[in-house]
């Protein structure tokens, strides 16, 4: 059988999250079904990771496995007509039969933008978190280093998150400014459930000088859940390293 | 009476364009349900032009007179609350009484957002025009040399348009590329019905190769309409300057 990589864009808005449901309104739902229409078969797709309602994607990764020997350019042409123009599949390639989108991942990237202009831009309000108060960037930089390394994230993450382990490692996190945007980039081995939303709303109190870097390395060690989760709609599954 | 001001940006992608027509769904008409209903009387507003249907506003001018004594502070945050999150009133200013949206403005700027990438995001689908060919940057600011100063428009604005001149004058046009996306600025004294549309096209193909400087020359002088006109959703009203 043949093994079909899928690098995959989406404005997630519309979603009920990525991953396939009852209903037809996930991301995974809308991708099989086309890949199915496509191949006269039943494809299941395995991805990176799921994401939310309201997540979005630049870089989303999934893999399936076919017996058809339609070209990969083919595949591509016939998902571009056939995916609503909110799920893009912008590549498409044969990988090793062994490859697996989720189990191979090396690290993960993820974006949380903010709005931090003086008024809510419309053409952002579905892809930024708006914020009204000015925040303090380099206070938010100095915080995020408590963040760097391997730590436990019982303190950042959903009580729902099951994970055997909470332990995850964070290479780097990179704040950019620009034109009144915050972009906030968190790479790691591997998140939680919720942790990038609970790490960014303990981000955002730094940048209002609410909290500092040792308070979040006290709230790592204390392994007691205190900050907030941000709103989805400013996240995007940016990149999968593999 | 008092004379108000408003700027405005707005998301035209679910309205039937900015104008008030019988049904509701126009920026005109939801601004105005507002205004009526904070001030308890009916308020009609005039705009510094209309916009299409699908085209935005990054800072379109409105004006309107009210007996009302509620503070501008106050009218904004009413017009916060009660309008969608892709209408947002960012400026209310109490403005002489002799002061009009439309006769006074002295220029406008329109910004055209062409989405050059080698795949469409999915984030730009409604807020950019998406062109699959490469173009060239250079060769689209060469011909676009040809639109300043004064001209007669004839040979680019719509059929429909029904004004006693068709003569304008360009005062500048920057072009701007960054990320893939193509930033085009077009500033002018007046524009006819669909004129920057129909500019906009002729610059495409000039990025394409197709035609040139001189060409364009020669249709403004010809008088006769040849190029299409770009798609809605890429335009915006930028800036009104007074």
């Amino acid at each position: 059988m043949r093994n079909i990589l899928l690098k995959i864009q989406y404005d997630g808005s519309r979603y009920k999250g990525f991953q396939r449901l009852k209903e037809e309104m996930t991301i995974q739902s809308k991708i099989e079904a086309v890949l199915s229409k496509m191949t006269d078969g039943e494809i299941l797709i395995c991805a990176s990771g799921r994401t939310d309602m309201g997540v979005h994607a630049y870089g989303q990764v999934a893999n399936f496995k076919t017996n058809s020997n339609m070209s990969t350019t083919k595949m591509k042409k016939y998902l571009k007509e056939y995916l609503p123009e909110d799920i893009v599949v912008f590549e498409v390639r044969e990988v090793d039969e062994r490859f697996h989108s989720r189990y191979n991942a090396k690290s993960k990237t993820y974006l949380y933008k903010i709005d931090n202009n003086t008024f809510q831009s419309p053409f952002y309000r579905k892809y930024a978190t708006y914020i009204a108060s000015k925040l303090d960037v380099e206070l938010m930089k100095e915080a995020s280093e408590a963040f760097l390394g391997e730590h436990d994230f019982t303190a950042f993450c959903s009580a729902k998150s099951k994970k055997k382990s909470n332990v995850r490692k964070i290479y780097s996190i990179n704040i950019k400014e620009e034109n009144g945007f915050i972009n906030i980039y968190i790479d790691g081995n591997g998140f939680l459930y919720n942790m990038v939303r609970i790490m960014v709303s303990a981000l955002i109190d730094a940048g209002m000088g609410k909290i500092n870097k040792s308070d979040i390395e006290k709230m790592l060690e204390s392994k007691e859940r205190k900050c907030e989760t941000a709103s989805a709609k400013g996240l995007y599954l940016y990149r999968v390293m593999y």
